[in-house]
């Protein structure tokens, strides 16, 4: 059933039908309810038409909520949200959030797909083994990735950032800098944006000549409290002849973190220690923000959440028939947190003044 | 139709069927399909039963996600999302988030009312003058507030934290201190929990006969930038006899700004000023990684959006049938960053060292 259809059955105009449905004050409220009723009762859905063409039946792109007891949603989430909004707002389509349990995720899906509620799901936390490509690849539930799997390699649509190139970029700039000895507290290295970073920064260490072996990497949940107590514990009583003098971090919030326990420490950047870190762009805490201004690889997670909902809608709607692999550059801006290595006479007179 | 008419007409047993439909791996894909289009031609719902005794006809729950180029979802949203997202799980509930510019959000509420694709909204940032609750009064969805607006007074339900009680506390611990002079950094007094906490305040300030005039209150969105640029317009070259000696602060996000600011003046907590946050009990943001652990007024947002959603389910389901205004009493945690009111003597003291 059509508008012209439902509004002949009404004995009203397509214009007033119209308004009913789509909630304007002008039409009362016994026409409205009149409308709705029979709209519902003939299957006729609001909107139906404009939504088809935009999306599919549902008029809704569907996530699955990762919830449990160890599991914090974190900000990134807020920001990738406010984007996707953004862009779900003027495609007029909804996003519904089915909260799962990790172990219980796969059987989300599935009743996904045999509610048929929503028209298509976006994936994000990307694990280095990805079981839910195929298993949406085989329910036939249209989705986009947010991040890459390290398996499959392809054949599925994604948009990601590199980070691989974003953390080689940040470590060649800290040996170019003089610093030789790296620490790296990196995100929980389950996900592949983690070992994706790990990859760039033992990349960039190789062509300049320093082994792997080398680096002292730390992989955990990107949060203030592990930032601190990696930090303590890399700096807490080190020799400074041996302690890191540059550290790469994989969160704002780790750096939260990392910066308590130089302050602590005594230890000052960019004198005695180097660090940068990973910006998603965060309107509530900013590198500028820092009373040492961070430099950071930046690339904002709000454009994509933006883009994912573009590009799901258009999977959807058909526009985009073939899997695209959307890899984003992410920019390297230079800040007061990283600076020149300290020398050997210099670790010796700030281990004197910190003494003091 | 229900699962035994479903299951007759398509010659399988009730347990087929159910798998089927609840996607378990063990039903071939052929017996999933024809399962899912006899189902779907003949309106069954999968789970509908269990569903229509835990909610309503949806199983989803709906929120108007606030979009546009001035809003900033925050992280309270997701740490209130987390909880909310543990028990919709545990309740089978989905979660609908309808994208809508402040401008067009009723008819965004009206839409939801036409389409019924949500069995009841929960309401957030209330704001003073309401005209949400009206309208979902009107419109007969079931919804319940996080929060309080000032008009109307009652006749809804909602969840809300005691802003004004726990305003008051802590404004009488600083005037116990002996700090005559504060200030307060609020949030958007568009908002009724701002207005609350200024009244709270308030009262505490004259309960103590002091004029609530002499109060610098500054209202602006909750974030690091405008905790600092407000801090730093307070006390940068600010007479040490006159400036405020006891801060107030609307988030954790608005303190790291404070904090940045008095460290950049070397003004020091609790010597100089004693400050006290409200703190939402966000994982990746705590009070006590500060460097001057924090004073706080304490509440779970988390615990705030798992009870929203079982009260809603309930108000949905008809468990709940008053309009029932929850209010919880907020903890005050006394930590290291308020102290007594620094001395005529220590003042002068101070400058004279902050000048060297």
């Amino acid at each position: 059933m059509n508008l012209k259809q439902l509004s002949a059955l009404l004995e009203l105009s397509q214009t007033t039908v119209s308004r009913a449905l789509n909630g304007y004050p002008e039409v009362s409220e016994q026409t409205r309810r009149r409308v709705l009723e029979t709209a519902q009762r003939y299957g006729y859905k609001p909107n139906s038409n404009a939504r088809k063409l935009a999306t599919g039946r549902a008029g809704s792109i569907g996530y699955v909520l990762p919830v449990g007891r160890n599991v914090d949603l974190d900000p990134h989430f807020v920001e990738f949200l406010s984007g996707l909004g953004e862009h779900a707002l003027s495609r007029e389509v909804d996003l519904s959030l089915t909260p799962a349990s990790y172990e219980r995720e796969s059987e989300a899906y599935r009743r996904i797909a045999a509610s048929r509620s929503v028209d298509g799901v976006y994936l994000s936390a990307m694990r280095s083994d990805e079981q839910r490509i195929g298993l949406l690849q085989e329910l036939g539930i249209p989705f986009l990735a947010h991040g890459r799997a390290l398996k499959p390699v392809d054949g599925y649509a994604c948009v990601d950032i590199d980070n691989e190139a974003a953390f080689h970029d940040a470590t060649r700039l800290l040996l170019q800098l003089g610093h030789q000895r790296l620490a790296f507290i990196n995100g929980d290295t389950d996900y592949s944006f983690a070992v994706h970073r790990l990859d760039g920064v033992r990349r960039a260490m190789t062509a300049c000549g320093l082994a792997v072996g080398s680096l002292q990497h730390h992989s955990a949940a990107m949060n203030e409290e592990n930032g601190y107590r990696i930090a303590s514990a890399l700096f807490h009583n080190a020799d400074p002849a041996t302690r890191p003098t540059g550290v790469l971090s994989a969160s704002m919030f780790t750096t939260l973190g990392i910066v308590r326990a130089l302050n602590q420490l005594g230890l000052k950047m960019p004198d005695d220690v180097s660090v940068i870190t990973h910006d998603d762009v965060f309107p509530f805490l900013k590198p500028e923000s820092f009373s040492v201004p961070l430099t950071t690889t930046r690339s904002s997670i709000r454009a994509a959440g933006a883009r994912i909902c573009e590009r799901l809608v258009d999977i959807i709607s058909g526009v985009e028939t073939e899997p695209v692999q959307e890899i984003w550059p992410v920019e390297l801006i230079v800040r007061a947190s990283s600076g020149p290595a300290p020398t050997e006479r210099k670790v010796v007179r700030r281990a004197a003044e910190a003494a003091q």
